[in-house]
């Protein structure tokens, strides 16, 4: 069985069970058997994450900094065989996908974070001079962090925006890789455990197991060895683990299922109907569908150029090929969802069943369309989540319709509005955004949400249930890392025994902090 | 039987059941029949919340300013009214506590959340030019309050901490009175009511129920039209409307019990224990010893400066007048309290029950001892909050069984540690310190920790279970206004759409915002 990376070594796991990975797009079972471990490993990563956390008080932003540094360096150096692998792990495309797009963002994460480690602005620093009392966030302990099956680099646990996050914080990383792509995840580890031994840092500052059994994952997010934990994947899980933390009163974030709704309004669809058509099938077809932002919910008002949209929409998604799902699990549940819609009395337009010919973890391109009223008789069962390449349409019959079917939205990661360009639509504008905008954490304009720009603006989070709490973003720095974050007060404390950045004398040129209410540099 | 403050009308609740205060410091009934509300008036409320919250949206931070500052301006003209009704309810000393201290703590609350809500900086509004993406922290929606026993002003629902960042973020407020002093809490609602009038804000941007039946009160955290709740009281309370609060997903922050442990290093003791006695009965009696900070832990090595500064507190609890506690249940549970920790083991030094003479909710001084070892053996049970005039020492045999004392901490709202002026304490305070600092949300030097400064490095927050998350403060600006922020980003939103706080040039010249990752002014 493959070993396990914790306590800085690889390690056999105490498991009895193992599992193997399958190449979606061939159904062939990979080589390699990854062990399900025991509450045995957990226990130990979690002794073992402790010290390292403790350890980590006393180790340089810049430190952590070169060390992530060095991780996206030993990423690039192994950057063919990461692409290979996690290809033929996900059956995502080689090119531009895995080579050209996941794993240089997540290069520019690691390094985007080890910017802000050595910077430190993200530490929110206080001094109220006149009561020497000042504050900062610091490090909330060891982080557990779950990551998706759809992401096998930029969201994997052990090399993702929430890992890298969470080390900024100064936090030592319990990575649970996804059973999808355990041979990804080991060569990201691998890479990770270079960096670790070159630049010194704690050797269980990252650690990483395959999989838990689901008793053993719910134990671990609630103990209390765990600062917090990050979980992003399906609702059921991500509910699930939610319970167990929150009872236990340790945080947890989450980035749960999101349908995107995309409003379509009059004068958009008037103008440039075709052209919409066409990008709403490139955004919600990319990575066959199953990004947290792809766009599952398209509204309009019906009417001949409604009309003309849904038909060319449903064209595009029959037309174009289905490119291969993550799993033979993840179709044969796209299949069970798009048949709860279909009970739920949408209409199939196109699609709706497996692939009959294509090879592998294939499912049809499919449209389903439901009327307004449809939608108002029964908002929760066709709210359901179709995970992949399917989305369904909402004709509303006139705009007091599609207003009040905008009010039994469920919160969401993003909402978009494509409107006309001679302000025709501007009055219905604020009507639409004014329900959707309490409802979202990103609203677009005239944009399909599939990208998610790394950007310190950006918020790729939402009301629940898209995720826990709507004051969180796992995307963007320095936001993302600042869940990572206690608040530390230090009141009327020597000074010669505050921690750096709360000395009168900035620890580096580009901190940012507020000195007596006003932000200075450095 | 007293109407209610809703629907931004007084009227008549939906109630069968009322109660009536009692004077804590006569047992003497009060008068005024106060309704325990139905679902329906909850209901009322939540509906009446859900329509201000929409209006709020296109009031201005300088209206909301305007009525904050006028609401601080009523309450000061009903100052001897307040003050003398709130005397009678809770038996707090009219001078200094509530005339001095409290009263105006409150309305100092008040405007300095006006400052924040008129120059905006607290929304953290990020500004990406080059992606046009933009992001900044606006309203969770409506947010409900309960206020605790122990502060009538400060902390209530209706007037306090909560209530001013609340409405800073553009959250309408549903206040739940405590039931201990309902009369100060009509009046200071009535001064609220006025306010809105004058300020011509949506009249239910303030409601105040003063009671619910327990069932109620977990269904209305949990209502989904909640944005957030905040409660600061009982853990046992507490715990229960997290658990129906996380259940439905909606957030709450919570301030529950804290022990605020205190470590009297040797140095200190030698150089300054007398003192030290003095200070430690100030800050422990002050208020009957009911602040969320007031310290209950004492925790010392033994010796003879140690057995002296025992000596000394002890004698200052025992000769020191009790003050009346804020009801006779209080006193009660604080009796029950006590007799926790006597059965855990600790030797009772002074006090240990009601007081014989005085009137009222008295409850005699009282010092508990425990040795390191008992406490190492038991630390759940040692750590029983006895909320009141109460504290309990810890005296360890030597240096390494305190700081094993100090591991088995629960997290707390703050600790402190004393120590001498020469250098001698510097080793071990490091070490003590790197054990306490995880475990409390405010660490102080040579002082006590009642006094939380209403400053923006305040953390008036901390580890579980002192609170339910350690990234969140109720005292200090802007902090304490964030917690009801949702994070909300706009991408490729057309300019003329954004909001005030997102436009190219800031709203006014104050307002702090990071534009292009420097944060700049006006």
């Amino acid at each position: 069985m493959e070993p396990i990376w914790i306590e800085g070594q690889w390690q056999l796991a105490d498991a009895s069970l193992s599992f193997q990975a399958h190449n979606p797009a061939t159904g062939e079972i990979l080589p390699g058997a990854f062990p399900v471990s025991s509450w045995a490993d957990c226990d130990r990563a979690l002794v073992a994450a402790g010290q390292a956390f403790k350890e980590l008080r006393a180790v340089s932003g810049e430190q952590i900094a070169l060390f992530l540094e060095g991780y996206a360096d030993s990423l690039e150096a192994r950057a063919a065989e990461l692409v290979e692998t996690a290809h033929r792990e996900t059956a995502l495309p080689v090119k531009p996908r895995l080579k050209d797009v996941e794993l240089p963002r997540t290069t520019i994460q690691l390094r985007q974070a080890a910017q802000a480690s050595r910077e430190g602005s993200w530490m929110q620093s206080v001094i109220d001079t006149k009561r020497n009392i000042r504050s900062c966030f610091a490090g909330i302990g060891p982080v557990v962090v779950f990551g998706p099956n759809n992401f096998p680099f930029a969201f994997n646990g052990v090399a993702g925006g929430d890992l890298a996050a969470a080390l900024t914080a100064g936090c030592p990383v319990i990575a649970k890789a996804h059973p999808l792509h355990p041979a990804t995840s080991r060569l990201l580890a691998q890479c990770a455990a270079e960096a670790l031994a070159a630049f010194d840092l704690p050797p269980a500052t990252v650690q990483m197991l395959y999989h838990l059994r689901p008793e053993d994952g719910l134990r671990l997010v609630a103990d209390a060895r765990v600062g917090a934990t990050s979980f992003t994947g399906s609702r059921s899980a991500g509910l699930l683990l939610k319970k167990a933390a929150d009872s236990a009163g340790r945080p947890i974030y989450l980035e749960l299922s999101s349908l995107n709704p995309i409003v379509f309004l009059p004068g958009a669809l008037a103008e440039r109907g075709e052209a919409l058509a066409t990008e709403t099938a490139d955004s919600g077809l990319a990575g066959a569908g199953q990004f947290c932002t792809s766009p599952n919910l398209l509204i309009v008002v019906q009417g001949t150029d409604s009309q003309n949209f849904v038909d060319a929409v449903t064209a595009a998604y029959s037309n174009r090929p289905a490119s291969p799902l993550l799993s033979s699990e993840g179709r044969d549940s796209l299949h069970r969802s798009v048949g709860d819609l279909l009970e739920a009395g949408a209409a199939l337009l196109t699609g709706g069943e497996p692939h009959p010919e294509a090879q592998g973890a294939c499912y049809r391109n499919t449209i389903l369309q439901a009327s307004g009223g449809q939608f108002l008789a029964d908002p929760e069962r066709l709210q359901k989540e179709a995970f992949g390449n399917a989305a369904l349409f909402v004709v509303c019959a006139d705009v007091e319709e599609l207003l009040r079917a905008l009010e039994s939205l469920e919160g969401n990661l993003t909402a978009s509005i494509y409107s006309g360009t001679t302000g025709d639509d501007d009055a219905l504008y604020t009507r639409v955004e004014a329900l959707l905008r309490p409802r979202c954490g990103r609203l677009l304009n005239d944009k399909m949400p599939t990208g998610v720009a790394l950007s310190p603006a950006m918020n790729h989070g939402g009301p629940y249930p898209s995720t826990g709490h709507p004051g969180f973003t796992s995307v963007g720095i320095p936001r993302s890392i600042q869940r990572f974050g206690a608040l530390q007060s230090y009141d009327g404390v020597r000074k010669y025994r505050l921690p750096a950045a709360l000395q009168d004398t900035a620890p580096n040129k580009a901190m940012w902090r507020v000195v007596d209410d006003a932000w200075v540099r450095g």
